[in-house]
């Protein structure tokens, strides 16, 4: 393993679980995996705009300084890149905006510091989208460039999957994080609500907004978000005996696009061969209210959170932002009162799901991602379940008529999240030796 | 009414709700009004130290600029004090830690935005105990200096108390806002969770930070969280007949001073005489673990939240919050998990009281405020229904023996604000008439 990795090319392809014991033991530098990554970067960066800000120069120091210093956690000299909503002491923080071009925030945001105290390296800061609201930004698809790499988190997706970095963090109020993994081919874990803490994240809706994770595979996010967390027991094996999974059809089904029904369809099979009990989950009525009740709970939210830039800068917000904040602000208390109260609701209802199956399976996204660069998709397979503050993980599955990735959903119970990345972990594999 | 609001001494003293009127209808200036507290500040804040930073000029100006232009809304030129552990763009906003001396946010903190949007006066920060937490600031109690006016926002509540400004913002994780105003002789409310948004608000505990409002009364107090959140009906009257009312002794019922128990057991009286169904109320037993829940929960997010202090700033922070983020570092993810099993169970359980119940009476502190200014006092009568998320109005109900304020607490259902502020209003007036 040594020897292969000792090449830029091999570094930047292995996974970090692979490099972790490495880096630990000293038998590869900090700085050797940093150079890896910034070849990488100077190579593509030009074609992919994955990157908002970084320094070549104040990476390798840091990577040195690490180098220089006992390991201090299971992150040591592993880069991460961070989506730019989350502040940076020592890095420019934009949150994809011009308002806050060179905005340099006190502190780091709590998951930038349980990194640095894990002994990561904060790579950079990856593109987001307006306020990781729907205006995007520069940067495009590693596997098609022609095509969008999804959004918000469309920069820590595309370092990720175009091999930049290892693993980096993203955050998902309607499906940010899940949708671009799928569109770029990689994994996408969005934890339950509230396990990663969110000081230091921008908010857009606080009753969604959900710290997530960004790697090329289902242990790598568990590693970044069990350094996050202390949660070690996230990355343990966890024995995964005949799990059973409900093909969750959702009830924006007719949204799905062929490319996505195969990639359940196929997921299905696979995982049914490989020993798993699979079979149709029954979704209760209520549930089709729910991507109502998000759109009602986002807008009303993001109206209040985006407050002074509406009023002090608004001829600097985009004009589709523009237009969903005055939305917002016609969204009166007692309807978003109603939103609430389904979601509880509905909460109450797919906890009595799970009593049944494990996890659920379901599409990642509508389809490939679509052509062209000035939408970053559609989060209506992902909205419903952000709301209901479930875990999800998305790894590829299938292909869609252009060649691009099509990634498949498992959906765990709330909080059961070491559960759903272990039979995530079960069901890649599945899949990879089928491929 | 116009005349004798004419005088500082009139302004001053007048309820928020009956100056509102007068400025919208330009019969009273916003200047005027800012000029009255102004002189109050200068006569009383040497002795009090209410503020951390207030700019007579600039409030000065902002009051002409607001009797120049239309009426905004609801909030047209009162002033209003603000906790300095909220963002405000123009106003230093420094959280109550010498790290951040002088630190000028980027952006208002949301709440802030809504005030100023309703046409209201940022009149200036207000002390905040360090990063409102416990270590006190510099502020005395209005009622006995030698005295504390309680936590962590001690500035909002003895600005308020002592008519320096007719209301004020605070934020309550375990006791901050219904506390001081109980010590202060003032009205306090603590919204229910996530009615006022927080964004800008520095986190200390996502899952128990909630902003709220000091006010000399139960009216004001609703008229500024209406204007902030866009609910209008806070401030309806709504009727009230025959409120059931349960007394509510707390599992830490010996916790609290004869003065506290004495207020209840009065206030108990005094509202059955005025026709409520006063009754004890039943305590689901699982209640008793509330308090140990809410201090891991605290205690645990905290060391995440101010993880970047601690590692970067560790020597300018008070002894007592390293060893408290100490502790809550040493909580363990599996123990955190249980505090938020029991506060899903506790929250289920304290529904079902609401179905008998309109409201509950429980004391607001363990009695009047403790002498010395080394500690703002225990939350232990606040922290079970902050974790809870239910609403709760405290209001002047007795003294105590050195003849300082207690307050008594009605807690309302979930989201039942309206019912809780209505309830509230004819509380204080049937306590008045009794005075």
């Amino acid at each position: 393993m040594n020897d292969q990795v000792n090449s830029a090319w091999a570094i930047n392809r292995a996974s970090a679980l692979d490099l972790a014991p490495l880096l630990q033991r000293r038998e590869l530098s900090a700085e050797a995996v940093a150079r890896a990554c910034l070849e990488r970067v100077e190579q593509r960066e030009q074609a992919i705009g994955a990157w908002s800000f970084l320094d070549a120069g104040k990476l390798l120091s840091q990577a040195r300084a690490l180098d220089a210093q006992p390991v201090r956690g299971p992150l040591h000299g592993l880069p991460v890149g961070i989506k730019d909503i989350m502040a940076t002491a020592d890095m420019p923080t934009e949150y994809g905006s011009p308002i806050y071009r060179n905005h340099r925030p006190a502190w780091d945001a709590a998951c930038v510091a349980a990194i640095r105290a894990a002994g990561g390296l904060i790579m950079g800061k990856t593109v987001t989208t307006e306020f990781a609201a729907m205006h995007p930004g520069k940067t495009v698809n590693p596997c098609n460039p022609a095509h969008t790499p999804g959004g918000s988190s469309s920069g820590s997706a595309a370092a990720v999957a175009d091999f930049m970095a290892p693993f980096s963090l993203g955050t998902q109020t309607g499906g940010s994080v899940i949708r671009p993994a799928s569109f770029c081919g990689i994994v996408g874990y969005k934890p339950s609500f509230g396990m990663i803490n969110r000081h230091g994240v921008k908010p857009l809706s606080e009753s969604l907004d959900t710290v997530g994770v960004l790697a090329r595979s289902v242990g790598d996010a568990a590693l970044l978000c069990a350094a996050i967390t202390g949660r070690a027991g996230l990355t343990d094996p966890f024995p995964v005996q005949a799990p059973r999974i409900g093909i969750w059809r959702t009830y924006e089904w007719s949204k799905a696009s062929s490319e996505s029904i195969a990639a359940v369809e196929r997921a299905a099979s696979v995982f049914a061969a490989a020993g798993a009990q699979v079979r149709e989950a029954s979704m209760p009525e209520l549930l089709a209210g729910l991507d109502e009740a998000h759109h009602t709970i986002e807008y009303h939210e993001m109206a209040g959170s985006l407050a002074f830039e509406r009023q002090q800068h608004g001829d600097r917000l985009s004009a589709n932002l523009s237009e969903r904040l005055e939305k917002g602000r016609n969204i009166v208390p007692a309807l978003y009162d109603q939103a609430l109260a389904v979601a509880d609701a509905c909460r109450r209802l797919i906890a009595g799901v799970f009593v049944d199956f494990d996890v659920l399976l379901t599409p990642s996204a509508t389809g490939e991602a679509p052509q062209g660069l000035g939408s970053t998709g559609n989060a209506v397979f992902n909205r419903g379940w952000t709301l209901l503050r479930v875990p999800c993980v998305t790894f590829p599955a299938w292909h869609g008529p252009k060649g691009l990735p099509v990634g498949v959903q498992l959906v765990g119970a709330f909080r059961e999240d070491r559960k759903a990345l272990s039979i995530a972990r079960w069901a890649e594999r599945a899949l990879a030796a089928l491929a």
